[in-house]
């Protein structure tokens, strides 16, 4: 008898999650490994940073979603190293597992261009506890600014920097202005939340980017309503504690704040340097793998790296962005092209098909940008709600975050805005009391 | 013009929350203090700790509480002494407050009854940090156990032994009861989640000590269905990461295990005993302030001491037990002799009138001991339901909790169980992997 055709998966983002999934009927044994038990729903991740939703709204066990694909194993294990030769991968206590196919899905972290000790002083949105540590700073700096009598550093603690003009950065930026502007507004005895100050840096000329330049400019006037400021053109050069630097052309400004916040880059994941040792695979600057126009590694065609981690350059000429549908899209063609292959066939190369991108401007505006049409305000954000709720994986997740949302747009009220973790309150992070 | 009288409250639990909430409209100003910025809706914590529900939903910002009630502020601080010849209190950054009347109402914490270290190994569940750090622990045995290859180590990550028949030690086994034959059945492919063994340990002669006798035996069989073994009269001596040891009579017993919970023991908060030092306050063995029949210092009818701190022997001889509503009640007393006082009046002695007692055991199971009428199972657990579902303080969270409630009740599946904080995963804890 015939071995069944062992399929490992690590990774449970959009990519591998897809990957999983599409091959549920195929005639395969499939491993699946991640250092976490929870699949995450990272487009709302900055939600539940800005205290609107729960981390168990956007996060679905692994081991539920696959609970009835009979012909899945869920290992929590983390990869250090892919022996390709072998065909196996390591586990981080020795294990080792064979496979006759692998799909890499690991993704991207934070980067922070060669500043690594930044990352203490400007936490990034990629984690479960990147967002509950996100959601402490911030909410932990109304409360020191409430203690404090010093009028310099009310000011710090009520200006909120945020680094990075893209999706992520705009999303936190207008959830910051509406904390401030609604959601707190009156629960404060010394302070007026309306004094906070929010800025969003970013390199380039405008906001947006990777968006068409009209849907950049409704953007800034709608963050702007939020009290949010756009400072496009800036360099950071420098974040300390208690400040920001940055550079607009010739002139550096020192920017005082006790609150930082990165959304500006990402590296590919370390397991793409291990393949690439394993494996001779070439990596882009960003330690990206490039691909084959069929996802898989040069010489591996066994070997697929898909979403974040993957360098695609055949359909542009440019890497695909590092975005969910572009992982979706790549997990459901690694899935049809090992079904084919078992059957002696071959796929045509992968395609990505554009559905768009949108992004969230605080309470009830968004900009989409669409084949064929570009939304702006009330309308694009009501696009925005049903595609992402109706890409939340699991039903009970759908019904409790549109019940959610709908309590928060109604009330103007976010109830998920504890601060935990640490020590409670932290109090090491210098808060100044001069009470009475 | 005469100031306001200065009203500082010390505490957001139950107790604390119940005085601010009935001095609102009191001709007095408020000073609330904690050092966490939220309500804690303590009964459902073990919810968080086995998966049912997310942090947010059983906890309501301080802030957000008293909102409308302009006569009270919220400052999030570490009281970390009184003076009570200068009606003083002082905050950990060395910033002090006055008081006319002072409420402290700071609870009780875990108590290993001089093996402090134990704590490490089997944390208590007091804070939303123990509930997530349970849930981790109790969600990695399951992983471990599907890693593992040696049986003897499989029966060790499949062994839970919770410390402590109370009714907290009796919803936490129920729940993991559940979680073992209900909500993670066929998500393993290596492990039978059935062969998960959950120890109830116990002291005393019976489970539920402060309830009736029935409803203990009751308790026993329902805990019996759900996989839970009791077994009382019997002493735990030694706790290590990979066992417990008890005595039950002469006879002493190793369990191997490396998930042990406590519900043992707890010990007032340490502001009693710097009340003590600063007012003469006497304390009883446990740390507990001995309060007088009003529920003030003796010598200080300024310092009202109430709840879990408050040791209340003027009723029926033994201190009132730490139950929500002991605090809530107390809570409500405090601040009406504030108001009676303010009008040169006085009360009656604080009485406490018992409305009943109820623990859950497992899904739609509990047992309520109510004045008049003693219930079990079905009802019971109905009558449990909504009781707690009214008490929850916001409509948002009572409105979410029960959707949650119904999910889990008709799915048997549990949404929240995520794998979060520390390193992902803590696989220093000693994880073997085994794996083909």
């Amino acid at each position: 008898m015939e071995e069944m055709h062992q399929v490992v998966v690590i990774g449970g983002g959009f990519g591998g999650l897809n990957t999983v999934r599409a091959l549920k009927q195929a005639p395969v044994s499939i491993t699946w490994l991640d250092q976490r038990n929870f699949h995450l729903f990272q487009p709302l991740l900055y939600q539940v940073a800005t205290g609107g939703l729960s981390p168990g709204n956007i996060a679905s066990p692994l081991r539920n979603i696959v609970k009835s694909q009979r012909n899945t194993r869920v290992l929590l294990a983390k990869v250090t190293d892919i022996v390709a030769p072998n065909r196996q991968v390591v586990l981080d206590e020795g294990g080792k597992i064979d496979y006759d196919t692998l799909v890499i899905a690991t993704g991207a972290h934070h980067h922070y261009f060669g500043n690594e000790h930044w990352a203490e002083v400007a936490p990034g949105l990629k984690t479960i506890e990147d967002a509950i540590e996100i959601r402490r700073r911030v909410l932990f700096a109304f409360e020191a600014a409430e203690m404090e009598t010093d009028p310099r550093e009310i000011r710090a603690w009520l200006t909120f920097v945020i680094i990075g003009g893209g999706p992520t950065g705009i999303e936190l930026a207008g959830s910051l202005g509406e904390i401030a502007n609604d959601t707190l507004e009156g629960d404060f005895r010394s302070i007026n939340t309306h004094d906070a100050r929010i800025l969003l840096i970013e390199g380039m000329d405008r906001i947006l980017g990777t968006f068409p330049p009209e849907l950049s400019s409704s953007a800034v006037k709608a963050l702007s309503r939020l009290g949010v400021t756009a400072r496009t053109g800036c360099m950071v050069t420098d974040i300390q504690p208690d400040s920001v630097t940055i550079k607009c052309g010739d002139r550096t400004e020192r920017i005082e704040t006790h609150t930082v916040l990165w959304g500006a880059g990402v590296q590919a994941s370390p397991l793409g340097r291990r393949l690439a040792e394993s494996s001779g695979a070439r990596l882009d600057s960003a330690g990206r793998v490039i691909v084959e126009p069929d996802l898989t590694v040069e010489g591996h065609p066994e070997i697929f790296v898909i979403g974040d981690l993957a360098h695609f350059g055949h359909q542009t000429g440019k890497p695909l962005p590092g975005t969910a549908s572009v992982a979706v899209q790549q997990g459901q063609y690694a899935a049809r092209l090992i079904r084919e292959r078992l059957r002696g066939r071959a796929l045509p190369p992968f395609h990505f098909v554009d559905r768009g991108t949108m992004a969230t401007v605080g309470r009830a505006a968004a900009v989409a940008d669409l084949p064929g049409i570009r939304l702006t305000g009330y309308l694009g954000w009501l696009v925005w709600l049903f595609v992402h709720l109706i890409n939340l994986v699991e039903f009970e997740d759908r019904l409790l975050v549109l019940i959610q949302w709908a309590w928060n747009y109604f009330t103007r009220n976010r109830g998920a805005r504890l601060i935990t973790g640490e020590a409670p309150a932290k109090k090491s992070e210098k808060i100044p009391v001069g009470v009475r």
